[in-house]
């Protein structure tokens, strides 16, 4: 179809999204539907209209589409194409069709536009971000979701600047890849909050410089923990849990006058925020919500990908486990079982 | 006192936070009290310590401290001063006394750090700044609050840019200076949103180039009809009535991937701001509170004036009324009737 590709899948990593959606019984779930929505690809064939690829391209398909076109995608302060806007649709983007069939014939229905977990897909070019084919596809795929959201947060949707103070709540793959973002913009302080205090050792890999055990102290709430190491707050806060209380607590956490509240964590439908309209008011503060780390796929995964190329962005530290095709139920188990950062699915192997 | 001045007052204007306490009845309100805040003074004797101004220079107090030494007020990040935080105190900052007392001996309460419905009143160096004597005082004592609150608002907390659409809830002095600071800032539409239509005309000395009348329409919401009017919703939102339902609108009313919502208006103790985490996370909007406009007192209030000086900023618009002294209360009648911007109260008149 117009504007559309086809790509063999060299490997995909599994997102927590993708476990969420699998594990889900009612609407946005869908059934049969092919999850994976982290991945690099080899470019197949192109249909009309494509000028970006072309065949033995290398790829990295992103669920946020870039289309070139719109006012936003053509701005440089927006990552939300409003031609295609982001949504968990099951469909592809342009004309809402599916591309995939069983063998009886029966519809199989896409996830966020990429659907990787099959050894051939069919995306969007709007969705697609042509990549430097000496890159490790290992590597590579992290850059489609999970680590991009937090790297970009610290650095497009925050601007973290040299010497600055950041708290990051959760310490999840997301909320590392915030430390690890917030490393590479030179930030002074990297405070980790978290309940799991054995995220401390591994957040040190990504920049962590002190950890906050939540839950820990039973006197203070994390963010007067926090003012108090910092002497007024953090510079810049970071929410990667996806729970509205913790927003509250990130946004009691950042200094008054210039602090940020930065909202990465995918919440429940229907949750609400929060806060004192006196707050706002006489704090000075601002809070703002960051769709895949305010990266615009197209202009910014190539930059970080070249980062990485310089050994200046950590990935390899992400990679905690790489496994064939046929063990795929083994990178759930292990992403359930949260001894896992990204597992790294080969389609070849 | 050190670091105290004793201004003899020339003029002085009434903001609508002087009647706001001058009608309250419980705490934070306190009797006997000097109300008062936008004015200009002459120094008429310094304490020690007191290096920046002399006998016989002008000055505007201004509500907010700026102590010139924390490390907010050395930040050109942040107007929140860390040594003399913004409070409605009925007392000298420094020490937490009064300097007035009545013809018995009783204390009189000062109010906003300034009390300036009196010939003569004391006030600490770090809510003075001294400005240029050949400025028109009757001009310059609308930069102690309202005005500088809208106009900085515009400038500092929002950062409007040139050609860029904004939209106002609420015209009272303070949106309309919003408007103004808007214009000053090149803004290519000012979009006005007022229950009163009226507001219209007046609104358009100060750069309002369209209106929605709030509460017109029964199919759409004030947020809808603004959607559709910029094509996806404005740069720039500001509350200036201090609702927490009017914040949740104009959040609404501000572009998706890069709108951003101001608040000023002075909400009512203990109201709660709500927003859903979605919208905030997927909308990539922000929110920021603004206090006297993100203006630092002593750098930004010069400017302003000199702006004024050159014909660039309209203050004159703003004064409705001029009376006498002994005519204040006539002062507070026009306010709350309605019918008056700024009325500006000669001391010796
Ligand atoms: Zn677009
Ligand atoms: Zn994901
Ligand atoms: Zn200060
Ligand atoms: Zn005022």
């Amino acid at each position: 179809m117009p504007r559309e590709v086809r790509i063999r899948v060299i490997c995909t990593s599994l997102c927590h999204s993708d476990v969420t959606f699998w594990k889900m019984q009612v609407p946005p779930a869908i059934c049969p539907r092919i999850l994976g929505h982290e991945a690099v690809g080899v470019v197949e064939s192109v249909g009309e209209d494509v000028c970006e690829v072309t065949k033995g391209d290398v790829v990295v398909p992103i669920f946020l589409p870039d289309c070139g076109e719109c006012v936003d995608c053509k701005s440089s302060k927006s990552n939300l194409c409003s031609k295609f806007p982001f949504e968990v649709s099951p469909w592809m983007p342009r004309d809402g069709t599916s591309r995939f069939t069983d063998l009886k014939g029966e519809i199989i229905h896409h996830f966020l536009f990429v659907s990787s977990f099959s050894e051939y897909t069919v995306v969007d070019i709007a969705n697609l971000t042509k990549i430097d084919s000496t890159i490790p596809p290992d590597r590579a795929c992290l850059l489609s979701c999970g680590v991009s959201t937090g790297v970009g947060a610290a650095w497009r949707s925050a601007g973290v600047e040299p010497g600055s103070t950041v708290a990051i709540f959760g310490l999840g793959s997301i909320g590392l890849a915030v430390a690890e973002g917030a490393r590479l913009c030179g930030a002074a302080r990297i405070i980790g909050v978290d309940v799991n205090p054995e995220k401390y050792e591994i957040g040190k890999k990504f920049g962590l410089t002190e950890f906050v055990h939540a839950g820990e102290s039973e006197n203070k709430s994390v963010s007067q923990v926090i003012t108090e190491m910092t002497g007024g707050g953090a510079d810049y806060c970071f929410e990667c849990v996806g729970m509205a209380s913790l927003v509250q607590e990130a946004y009691a956490s950042c200094r008054k006058g210039w602090g940020k509240t930065i909202v990465l964590g995918v919440e429940k439908p229907g949750s609400k925020l929060s806060l004192s309209c006196n707050e706002v008011l006489h704090s000075g503060k601002s809070l703002v919500g960051s769709l895949f780390g305010g990266l615009k796929p197209k202009s910014h995964v190539p930059i970080l990908l070249k980062r990485y190329m310089d050994k200046e962005l950590n990935l390899d530290e992400f990679v905690t486990h790489e496994v064939g095709f046929q063990d795929i139920n083994k990178a759930f188990n292990l992403l359930t079982e949260g001894q896992c950062l990204r597992c790294v699915i080969w389609m070849d192997k």
